[in-house]
């Protein structure tokens, strides 16, 4: 069922609840891919009822990021989601997240703002307010959805990290699911954006995954330094790759660490033909 | 029933939306005066189940502030509230609310932070933050307590406007109610704060209510021009008497008045004793 209104998918939601039926929501920004597919297949396995939302989200977009061009398939998208069992796509217009559309900064409009000491890092570092985007629009969706469970994909680490930080911080009863990485055969994190990548970009870009696998190698060998293994990563980059960063944090914090552990996240971000692609392993 | 853990009155409330029971929520900081007690009336006359939350919260005191002295009257506060009839009286310590009771910058803890236009102005001029805090906190009453209305006093005006702006703006399904300010017969808007006051500091205080409704007659007789309306007032301060601010400003959005109409609300904070008072009337 495709519905564009707030107050349409509150009306069926409700009746859900009336039920005593619980309820999944996986946020996307549509373009659905196999990894979209397993986190909606997660939540209609987990939950009797599961909402899909498709919103490409303007204000976790920075100056110069690629909004208009985004991908929207909302054709594609319902279909895949009615073929995995979804039981609603909400597909609300701007506008109807949004009402006043000239009035999105935060002299206007309230935000949900992450605490700076994890979004001043990683991905937060370059793509400045993008997290305040992020959070602001996922409480929204969670209060018109009030879902059971949330299902969010490992592929975006710091934004999970920071978004089941915010349920804590504010008391959200929702339970965060996190959902393992689907990759290409060939390894390559699957990404709506992977779209923009011509044939030798999808093949240089499995630099990313490469590099976190070595890394891991290396790690279960028993190299613990942080600096040997970021050097066997630099080994393997060309004049192909911009890397943005590699860094190794901590999996609840995002603290920095010294010394590899267990407790250790490899985060990597670097640009192919000026797109922008991140991965991550877990230590 | 007085319960000090999220948890128990999480499974309380639970119980009630099972059985198809409304929630209404009065969120209070102790202390409670006959203003919070038309609150508590006003839950218990139109939900079937009310929650008082009393909580001195630390996130929306600032520097300076009264935090430590504020008055802290918990077995009265329960006994008022099973007086009138309220179902829970939620009394939360620091930790509960924020378990790393050093980490409450926003540099540690997620914020709800609401417009700038809305809070750089009035109270939020000279209480930086403190509608950071009010909204962080309130936000949390709500996913913990998920209640149908919440009844907040019209006396807190700025503060009532900004939280239903962050209903609005975040899709929180509950809905705001406002209550009229109660005063004693004086004319003496009630407040916490009144404890702080002289025999004689309550008498200089009845020059807030004195000038608003002074400014109310003048309107009514005609006079529309602000600064005659303003003048009127400033004759009537002494040396008792600091003024922080008197101004006339939209009562949906706190934009300022041109000229003095119907939407308009009048707003005056001045210090007494060194006690800060606020007051407001709409024209």
């Amino acid at each position: 069922m495709l519905l564009h209104t707030i107050a349409e998918v509150r009306e069926q939601v409700k009746e859900w609840k009336k039920q005593g039926l619980t309820v999944g929501l996986v946020p996307t920004m549509g373009a659905l891919h196999n990894g979209h597919k397993s986190l909606i297949e997660k939540s209609v396995a987990k939950c009797d009822k599961t909402v899909v939302s498709v919103f490409v989200n303007p204000i976790q977009f920075c100056p110069g990021e690629d909004l208009d061009k985004y991908p929207r398939t909302l054709d594609e998208d319902t279909k895949l989601c009615d073929t995995i069992g979804a039981d609603i796509v909400f597909a609300p217009s701007p506008a109807e997240m949004y009402p006043d559309a000239q009035m999105l900064s935060n002299d206007f409009l309230t935000y949900v703002i992450p605490p700076f000491f994890y979004v001043n890092k990683l991905c937060g570092k370059s793509r400045v307010g993008h997290f305040d985007g992020v959070c602001t629009v996922v409480n929204k969706l969670f209060n018109i959805v009030q879902p059971d469970f949330a299902f969010f994909g490992e592929k975006d680490r710091q934004q999970l990290i920071i978004l089941k930080k915010m349920v804590k911080d504010l008391n959200i009863p929702v339970d965060i699911i996190p959902c393992p990485i689907v990759r290409e055969e060939s390894g390559l994190a699957l990404s709506s954006r992977n779209k923009y990548l011509s044939a030798n970009g999808k093949k240089e870009a499995l630099v990313l995954s490469k590099i976190l696998n070595n890394i891991k190698i290396c790690y279960n060998k028993g190299i613990k330094d942080i600096n040997a293994l970021k050097e066997t990563a630099y080994s393997m980059l060309n004049e192909n790759h911009s890397l943005e960063y590699l860094e190794f944090r901590d999996k609840n914090n995002l603290e920095e660490k010294e010394t590899a552990d267990s407790d250790t996240i490899v985060f990597i971000a670097l640009r192919v033909e000026d797109v922008r692609l991140i991965d991550n392993i877990e230590l």
